[in-house]
């Protein structure tokens, strides 16, 4: 068995880990962002930490209307810029805590005067060390080179900066997610199957839109990662803005459909997916009844989430929904008879400036 | 020949009647930004614009210091949220100014306190009525679906916000711009040999860094629009946290070269790539000499402009850099006998919400 496919079945202990340890930083935080709220939240990050800070990128608008960007690290890096950055909360995610170019960012964002936040594995890293306060994803060294349970754990940090900022998350909720990522786990079998008839995929396209458009980012990245399938990803509006030319007859297209306000719109890419006899797979949940009927190529994950709060019903399934995702990629990758945790050219820590 | 090709060749003029207009509207917003500077940008818009506004991203931040973030429509269209928004300059893009959740954000900005500007191409558009200010692209009208004159337009008014917002653009280089597009058309027979290779090709990878990240962007999207060519594109770093494993033997690249501070990260990209015997072209210009050493892929445009202001050296090489890519998009669509004016499933006016 794969390192990944462990590491995948990870996820429900380093999510109750993470949750215990980093809810003490949330509340410590969440005190001191009560005397000031930021003007501003600047994200950064590569690879798949950035697909978590996309997610961020949502969650912490639609949340607290603070606006949000995602740092462009060139910027800082390579043109020396230096950004008004007074008032700004600077969160920067990292796995290995050792992205050079990440750190530059939170450095410089530090010395404008920005608040500095890390999101990594690591507790000695450089991150660590830079960030004024950083919250630790417990989950165990990641020993594939293709990251999985850093990813939620990623993500659960982030639902936790977003508590700390005031942003209605419910706790007892989020106590939840280990339990709803285990039975999206039961799906395994279910998904090996399925992957089975994608043996000979050579392009793909994930579509997502709103909490979930980071799930199809992390999707596409581990098909091109593990499974070297040239995987596009888009939201379901910029789809239809060009890329949707390149669907032909039997295009492999895999859609994130929770219920909740992105569902319209994604039943209506379904049904143009349909006419154009594209080959659909959807990841949704039991909750979402109109997706499960939409045929053979919808993987439903129990449902075991109800509304909490104000926030939109959808907020909480992103990570569950990747669950699929990636036993998707670790089967698949299997079945084309390649090596997941040592994908060719690529090397755990990755170094740019 | 296609309408496509007739508007890529209209860009010198094109550029030309935009600058006189807008150059005088940046003057008298030049004056009111001189009174109270924003602290922060906020650029919306879909498809070929939306790479326009990626630009705007890198060229805003390095030359004036404000951040600037991406918006996400679906936060205000469907998830309803209320950003704080006060103190922000929100600029909106559509070349038919008819983009109805662009138009929503900036409508909602604008209730939101922020000053809101519009660039398209349509003086009466219902952008045009929302925004404070509108940039006119004056183009003409634009009949092929895939944009070309627009986008270069777009790309103009970005910088003439960037000058009206003190960021050290200089007028006599923006001037010269026309001539320098010109300069790219020459190209044309030498890009159309070229094309003829690429035949066959299905999927492609286009990489650009910085200030040309956004033409990575627009080429591949052309490709993706007007050849079904499933094309991915990455900044140099992102291509090296994952995506590039799927690179093989003869995997067609595409690489954006611009002298300057990118061009050590994409010459290693390139060294990278070559290794793998991946299958290379370059788009440079003649000042870049390292880059037209590298084979027979390179495409180099003739070199007219010189370093003008404290600003880096390849500021003003996004509008003549994408000229070559629309070109090589517009012949390989006629080399593969399909009609890049009409692509299947796209209209030329595209409503999402």
């Amino acid at each position: 068995m794969s390192k990944m496919l462990e590491e995948i079945r990870q996820q429900p202990e380093a999510l109750e880990r993470t949750l215990k340890t980093a809810l003490r930083l949330a509340e410590k935080l969440k005190r001191r962002l009560e005397q000031k709220r930021p003007r501003m939240i600047l994200l950064a990050a590569r690879g798949t930490s950035d697909n978590a800070a996309l997610f961020g990128r949502y969650l912490l608008e639609i949340a607290t209307g603070i606006p949000v960007s995602l740092a462009a690290p060139s910027v800082f890096t390579l043109y020396g810029a230096r950004l008004a950055l007074d008032d700004v909360l600077v969160a920067a995610i990292s796995q290995s805590g050792e992205s050079t170019d990440i750190n530059v960012v939170l450095e410089r964002a530090r010395e404008q005067g920005a608040l500095s936040i890390g999101i990594t594995n690591e507790a000695g890293s450089t991150m660590a060390k830079l960030a004024e306060y950083t919250f630790l994803v417990k989950a165990g060294r990641e020993k594939s080179v293709a990251a999985t349970k850093t990813y939620t754990g990623q993500l659960l940090c982030i639902y936790l900066l977003t508590y700390a900022l005031g942003g209605g998350v419910d706790r007892e909720t989020l106590a939840r997610l280990p339990e709803w990522t285990e039975s999206a786990l039961s799906l395994e079998e279910r998904i090996a199957e399925r992957a089975e008839r994608y043996r000979f995929m050579e392009q793909a396209v994930v579509v997502g839109r709103g909490l979930v458009y980071a799930d199809a980012f992390e999707f596409a990245l581990k098909l091109m990662e593990t499974c070297y399938v040239v995987a596009e990803r888009f939201s379901s509006a910029d789809f239809l803005h060009g890329p949707i030319a390149m669907v032909e007859r039997s295009f492999p297209a895999f859609l994130f459909t929770p219920p909740g306000v992105t569902w319209p719109a994604m039943r209506e890419m379904l049904d143009k997916l349909e006419h154009l006899k594209a080959d659909t797979m959807l990841i949704t949940d039991e909750s979402n009844r109109e997706a499960l009927d939409r045929g053979r190529g919808v993987i439903a994950i129990p449902a075991k989430l109800a509304r909490k709060s104000g926030l939109p019903v959808e907020v909480y399934t992103p990570i569950p929904y990747i669950v699929p995702a990636q036993l998707f990629a670790a089967r698949l990758a299997a079945e084309k008879g390649l090596d997941p945790d040592q994908p060719r050219t690529l090397t755990k820590v990755t170094r740019t400036l």
